[in-house]
């Protein structure tokens, strides 16, 4: 049995994910797709709109055969770790190839630049070092430096947010001597951070996300760009538990721990660097939702999403001593759903795989899943109060999604 | 000018605290009423009713010339630290007398109970240990201790909640070598705990609370039992900020700070001892609310009240080695309020006052008082999400209040 690996958030499945995993699948020629999904959290330092659990349904109920949870420590990360993370899972779970969906669709000109930039690392890494100085963000400065440096048109744009992951996902898997091949999809229609609908079927997922939010009645809007399964899912979790997960939620969380914690406690946590910890502070304070407070918090130096993710790390409390070690390759396999013949993949594979597999948490001693399963604890007090234990209690008595 | 020093809660302020202040002022032949108040929680690990803003109004309304806030290292305390605290800011502020109401209501009892107690030292404390060891908390010990030892009737009954404060005030009285003299009156009908009403017109700071928390537009059955400015104010405090302060408005924040915070970051708050880190994470994954949560982690050998004021520190995140050092006297005199009459008397005292008298906050630079300024600004939290931070920047706009 072939498979291939996709990485993946599914927040949520949307019918441009189903063009890919059904492209890849015939590109790799595969029996089997294996997803590696971020958690309750995202790579922009955003809590999913609905828990692991439901986008697990969603990927099963649409092509995917295993769903593996891309484990907090990897997930909440920029591009280079996230990657390590996922890429290190496929290799793990004996993927032949990994497919991803770029803005380029060419996998020649991802090996070439790569190839380019270590001949070049050098220049490339003062360059990088340079722009820092000037106070623009760290991916800003990687994109212009890659403008300096390139003049061959079959050179990637590393300024596109999906070449650059794929970008990343290839370095990984060189440094880390893994087996597994890259091939990538063309993306179709939908710009990763476009905010509005502007093709029949295919919208981004930052798009259809707006659309719920926005809408009176949640997902009405939506219908056309997600499938059928997907529509139904996300009318279930509202009327099980009355949300969509969105920053707001966690707004007053994050403020109670701002403003009742010192400084000192406060650069503690992974990612609160340079004096940022007065500034979240003041901002806290002065601020009546999470909007105004990133507003406040905002400058050139840091990103958006990096920020956001350090507020993800404020919620989660996850501290620079627990991050430190290990970022370069996942250390245990979490298995959040199957389908039969993921199943049978597994059983198949079971011995050969280097990591240990996990299927129920309770089994598991390992300390590193404890930041997973904070990550999930935190993201239960999304909902109303009295459905809140129910979703804390679900991280250790759900065992994985079967789908037939 | 002779003042009379009274310490109070008023949570809210009732006929029992009008009578009492008055029988105080005519028993100490006092022509100035300092009031030293709690501020935002209290002594039984509650948060207060209304603010400390709206309280101190109601105190002034109804005799008090000047109102200081307690801090938060006091107040939140057992009865010795809290007695420690109040009776020393009565002595900064000169006092001639400090006025209690009692169960006793016969001052030379308590002198004369201290006085045995001390003859007794030895073996006193030797069955305070010994029914420690059995299990029960340190009140009952301290109240069956006192049982063994004493068969004069004409001992105090330290069983008594408010004998208990008196006897407290005035063994701190003594060991401050105070100058301020102790008188008591009788207290009044009500007993301290009474949840239910047992007179026409006074009626337990409790009883009231409970009327107010269970009545369907809050104050209209407790009219009887308080001044016409209390209830204008609850009214009022109402009206703006759609809330009566009480512990559930708080779990949320509770149960976050402890399913994300590790057993050695909860060992090191303030009166997190012996193991108890464990049962409050495991108690916190299990309950929907606080009374649930409170119901899980009670046991013999804590009081309700000790596990409250425990939970406060931890929603405030006070540290063991932020309360380490002094618990004997406070480090300043914070002016919440004031009449006409108070000013003149403080004006005649000023130069004599030995510690910092604050009237604003942004011009005292003591680090002691951070204390109260998170206190403050996590009792904001317990307000609709609009309003919180209107109320957490009152902590440092609001002058003293002023009544003519």
């Amino acid at each position: 049995m072939k498979a291939v690996g996709l990485i993946v958030e599914y927040n949520p499945f949307h019918n441009g994910h189903a063009y890919h995993l059904k492209a890849s699948k015939e590109a790799a020629e595969a029996d089997v797709v294996i997803a590696v999904m971020s958690g309750n959290f995202l790579q922009r330092g955003e809590p999913a709109l609905v828990s692991k659990w439901y986008r697990t349904k969603m990927a099963l109920l649409n092509g995917a055969d295993i769903v593996f949870e891309l484990p907090y420590r990897f997930a909440t990360q920029k591009a280079e770790t996230f990657a390590n993370g996922a890429v290190s899972i496929l290799d793990a779970a004996l993927c032949e190839t990994l497919c991803f969906g770029s803005e380029s669709g060419d996998i020649s000109a991802f090996f070439q630049t790569i190839d380019y930039l270590e001949q070049q690392q050098s220049s490339f890494d003062e360059n990088i070092k340079r722009f820092i100085g000037t106070g623009v963000s760290y991916p800003k400065a990687l994109a212009l430096s890659f403008q300096q440096l390139s003049d061959s048109e079959n050179f990637l744009d590393l300024a596109k947010p999906n070449n650059i992951l794929g970008f990343q996902y290839i370095k990984a898997l060189k440094q880390q001597k893994s087996k597994v091949k890259p091939i990538t999809v063309p993306r179709k229609n939908a710009d990763y951070h476009d905010e509005h609908f502007s093709s029949e079927t295919i919208a981004s997922a930052t798009s259809i996300r707006k659309a719920i939010f926005s809408g009176e009645d949640g997902n009405t809007e939506i219908d056309q760009y997600v499938p059928e399964s997907t529509k139904q899912l996300l009318k279930k979790y509202l009327h099980h538990y009355h949300v969509f997960h969105q920053w707001e939620n966690y707004w007053g969380y994050l403020q109670f721990r701002l403003i009742h914690s010192s400084p000192e406690e406060l650069r503690e946590i992974y990612e609160v660097e340079e004096g940022l910890e007065y500034r979240l502070l003041a901002a806290a304070l002065e601020s009546n939702n999470f909007l105004e407070f990133m507003q406040k918090i905002k400058t050139k130096r840091y990103t958006w999403t990096r920020l956001q993710r350090l507020c993800v790390h404020i919620l989660t409390n996850t501290k620079k001593a627990e991050m430190a070690g290990n970022l370069e390759k996942a250390s245990y396999l979490r298995l959040l759903g199957m389908t039969t013949r993921g199943k049978s993949y597994l059983n198949k594979i079971k011995k050969d795989i280097s990591l240990p597999l996990i299927s129920k948490l309770s089994s598991f001693k390992g300390k590193e899943i404890l930041l997973d399963v904070k990550a999930a604890r935190v993201y239960s007090l999304g909902v109303p109060n009295h459905l809140k234990n129910e979703m804390i209690k679900q991280e250790f008595q759900q065992p994985p999604i079967f789908i037939k």
